[in-house]
């Protein structure tokens, strides 16, 4: 980041375009969700899970208000890194949609549609003043017909599909190590152990199965299952 | 704090991003809680509580009037740490939530359904320009069917459920002690003990039993009740 | 107040935190009110009054015209301190609020009610951005019942409930001398002196009965009474 | 005033607060009200009057253009000090009401009510963004059933009922000499003798009978008159 | 003008008084409107005119395009000095209401109706944020029933009825002259004469027939007559 | 242009008056739009033309796209110098100006109209906030009945009508190039090529007829004919 | 770029002209765009096409989601090079306009009216405050009847047609190849040769097949088509 163009203001709301063509507070922005907790997500043979660090090891926190993953339908899951309470605007309005569209159509939305939404809300804040951009990155897990889908969306509301991805903390690290052990055979039981690999080498002495949350969808069932510490171990 | 970021003027709105990623506004809101006056909240065996310190001991305030503990509904209570009358706007929309609930449904509303619209309007206050965030920590104690559950969210609207919390002045030091001295099993009278043991060390010769007040609900009666200065040494 | 603080502007906007906390427009607002005249309040075992000093001496000003005690309804006066053209908008919503709630309900509304109501208005100018927060201390002295209460609201709308209290300059000296002087058994007419022989006190040379202004309330009648400069003296 | 309050630019919007609570846009605003020409005010014995100084003394303006007294209604008159559209702006809406209420109740306004209205308007320009406060002293004299009553209303929408008054340039010195000379038993034209004297002292050289504008009403004919110039003197 | 007042930033909008009071941006609006060409407006025996200085001598501008003088109605002719497109807003706002009092009351409107609602239009934009103020003053002249007369609004929308004026470039000077030369029994075509002759003392080498406009009203047929260069010389 | 007025920030918005009187933001403006290419408009005998500076000559642009002189309808054409996507806007809204008033009153639009919606936009955009002036002058050529009639409206939306024009770059070489080689009875044919013949004087080396766009209506026909390039020099 | 005209702040809002009469926010976005990964688009004897550098080679990125070539309707494509989430936002109102068209008229919408919609909001946001322009430049290609059309439109909104035309990272480099090595008589099978030989030549080491793709509309089909990577290679 050149100082020079922090000292002449450059970075100072979302509406301004630095003198070399760059949003600098929504740099700012991607720097705080480096600073969240971090999940992995990633597509199986046989569906996709999210897994999810939630760093919480708290006694006094209630484990199951600590979670990191959230279900936007019974197909779709998500998880965030960044201010959390922004997550859950975003999250609730996907519900919100996911709802209406098996009301509508009676059958479960596309994955990417929920991101798709998403995307656009967080689009329309890195544009419009009066307003801070939404400070999280979002990653989208979910089935559709029987295909898993994986998908993620930054500050400005671009988003991609993945294989397989992270977000939050040392996420380039461990993206890094994904792209060398993943492979697109690997079972959800196979890539929750690729991953819970990854993140004891990342994490180091700090590394605890109780800070972990698993939830998987299997594409054939299509229910979300969700497992959190030692269970994650049990998974078969 | 960095005192460059503040040269910078980055810690100048609740809606700009410092370049680490933090909005500073939010952080100088949360110092402004800690000079609040601290309450703690227990989930126990039998039900739930929360002792606050009124810190009154003008004798020339009305001692009802410096109450700290506020009701949402007959089986939800709640205390708050920062601006007061902040915390009033959010306790009052709590309330109309929770008639209109039991007007519409016929049933006690659950607890969590109250930190989530508080929460929700937190963040909304500190994404949006125009107004500043909501400068309190709201915690939150009730039943929900014949569980005690207990919550406490932040100035962006985060929130969390607890076993057991102190917000507040000291609040890092009591939560210390509490992750020492609280277990599940207590009952609300062992509680409130371990309770005005803490504040009786932390305040130190500052301590006072009048400077006090305490609202419990006991999971199967569903009903709180208050008790005051030398009135909770004789709780049973 | 630091003059860092100041130096680096986050004392301009009431909707700005300054790095510890403070809301210092607020803090600013509330020095304005320390220059307005004082009033003192007190609740006695046969009512409730207001006695306050008016200042104005000048002889071209219609003494009515400079009193400083106003009517809510017939069981409710008010003193200000600070602003008082922002006070009167306050009083004014008072008043309205009063005489629906006779026209609703056929009964005098409760004291708190209106405090409750102008404190409410005090919170959102003191959130919201746009205008400035209110400039006044508001005291309010009533009849709930047959019950005298006092009440006082600060800028940000907090308030709390009084047996006796001071506004405007030299609050602190006058509520320190109403600590020790204050009993809960004395009769409106005792109350009143001790409250003159504060102000006699505190004002020294500038001490003069034609300054001041008392309105009383007592509580078998529920009528409020006026009196003025020498009348006082009289009072029974 | 304080210099460094103006370094630190606390005196730029009337929505701001200065270290010591003060408003000082406000302030301002009344140093420009100084700058006007300015007019004395008188309750008589027999009515009440306005003597207005026009100052003009152009021979291309139109001499009734130039008056400074304005008829809200054949009852009450009015004279402004400071921007003289803005005085022109607060005085057609005193008209407006004035015929409502005549209209509604087929009686004379009273002359407080229509300088309530002016001032609530001046409270909301002080204390709201997006525009100045209103730039003018306005001083208001009218009949109320067969009494006299004359008010004045400062930038914040203070206001005040005289015995006599003036605004406007030297107000303070002219002010001081109505103390001395003002009696409640004089008639107007024993009044209007007063004012001139008053006036002649302080303009010295300047003063001139033909830049004096008389607007009076009689207690028992309740209908406003006009002198100009010369005139001024014949009035009996 | 204060160096320092401006350092200060008091100019910057004209929603700020300066320290002593006054409004710079509408003093610095003031100053443009000195830098427009300059017109002369006069009541006569006869009737009223108006006489512009067009300054255009480009041949390449169509003559009847350049000129100052509008009609608003037959029986009202205006000229401006500052931003013509400010003026034409203004104007066309006078058409309109022209108009609409024909339709309603079948009767030409009284000139200062019109002044009235183009002063107010003006007051607002000196007084509201979000706009800057109309930088045109405007001379209008017209016949009321069988009387001319002749107004002039400065920015603020302040207005004054005069017998003779002039606005635009050297005002002061022209004003001057007609203080000195201006009589009330000249007819027009004397008055034209005054006129011409001032403008060729205060054009000096500059001045010929062909950068002038006339535009006069006779108060008996009440219909508006042009004449433009050499023509204004035949004027009977 | 005074230095001292940038650094004292006068020129910032377009809302504010220089100390002198000046527009600074509008008068910047005007500088972007002498960047512009030109183009010139001339009132004939036989009707009126514009003759625009296209500039384009890449050969990867397709050379009807980079025209210049655009149809308001078949009897009105119009050119512009400054920003091109500002002048379509201001181009679009005379387009369906041009059309209503066909289908209203069905018969052609007065070219004056047209000139006139258009500078009634761009004042409003030269006094209100929020939004920048129009970065664009423009120039508007149409036939009248069976007059020729040529207009141009700068930034504030002041227009004038003119027998032959120039805008954009050196428009002031070229049209003092025009008041020397103007004359009213020059055919189309004969003005296009005096035209041309100060093209050719004004860009020397950097003529050539290719960049050269002709757009004529003849007062007998009044339809408008386009010709590019070397059928420019073919015109009959 | 002047430094100066950077420290005096003329390049902090789109709605700024800077004393030259630039808008350096709308050239400081357009910087941003040069950041963004080319594509080429070319008007062929027998369609059109766009080639575009997907960039990415992220394994973990699924490649159709990384697609750069997005579809408005099947007869008109559309590529971007900036802010891909503001591209989105123009492509969506694009595509809802052609859906719209075909409901409406039941025939394909001409290209240009896509291009024309989306330069049309685009200049808004470069006019209008609250909000920042949007930083992408738009390709659009399509066939009109039969005839292939190949648009681009710039920050401020203005665009224009191309025979050929290059956006985003090297456009200048690339387009001056394009310059030499175009020919209308080109197939799409020549022409997407000739632009796979620029990238080559532009990108060095770093070039490689997998790292494009390809859409292209025949006149006769008017049905885009597809390619990726290899496939490009095997097109006829």
């Amino acid at each position: 980041m050149d100082m020079q163009h922090q000292a002449m203001g450059y970075d100072r709301t979302a509406t301004m375009f630095s003198p070399d063509g760059h949003l600098l507070q929504v740099e700012y922005a991607e720097k705080g969700v480096k600073l969240g907790s971090s999940s992995i997500g990633m597509k199986c043979s046989d569906g996709v899970f999210i897994l999810a660090d939630k760093r919480v090891t708290d006694k006094l926190i209630a484990k199951k208000s600590a979670n990191k993953i959230f279900e936007i339908d019974s197909h779709i899951i998500v998880s965030s890194a960044g201010i959390l309470s922004d997550a859950k605007v975003l999250i609730e309005k996907g519900q919100v949609t996911a709802q209406q569209h098996r009301i509508t159509y009676d059958s479960p939305i596309e994955p990417e549609l929920i991101v798709k939404e998403i995307a656009s809300i967080k689009q329309q804040f890195s544009q419009y003043g009066g307003a801070r951009p939404f400070g999280v990155f979002i990653m989208i897990a979910g089935i559709n017909g029987k295909k898993p889908e994986l998908y993620a969306s930054s500050i400005t509301g671009n988003y991609l599909e993945y294989h397989a991805n992270a977000i939050g903390e040392d996420d380039e690290k461990i993206k890094e190590m994904l792209r060398e052990n993943y492979k697109k055979d690997l079972t959800i039981k196979e890539g929750v152990k690729v991953a819970l690999d990854i993140f004891k080498k990342v994490q180091g002495d700090k590394f605890g199965i109780d800070r972990f949350e698993l939830c998987y969808i299997k594409s054939d069932k299509v229910i979300l299952e969700k497992l959190e510490g030692e269970e994650i171990k049990e998974l078969k």
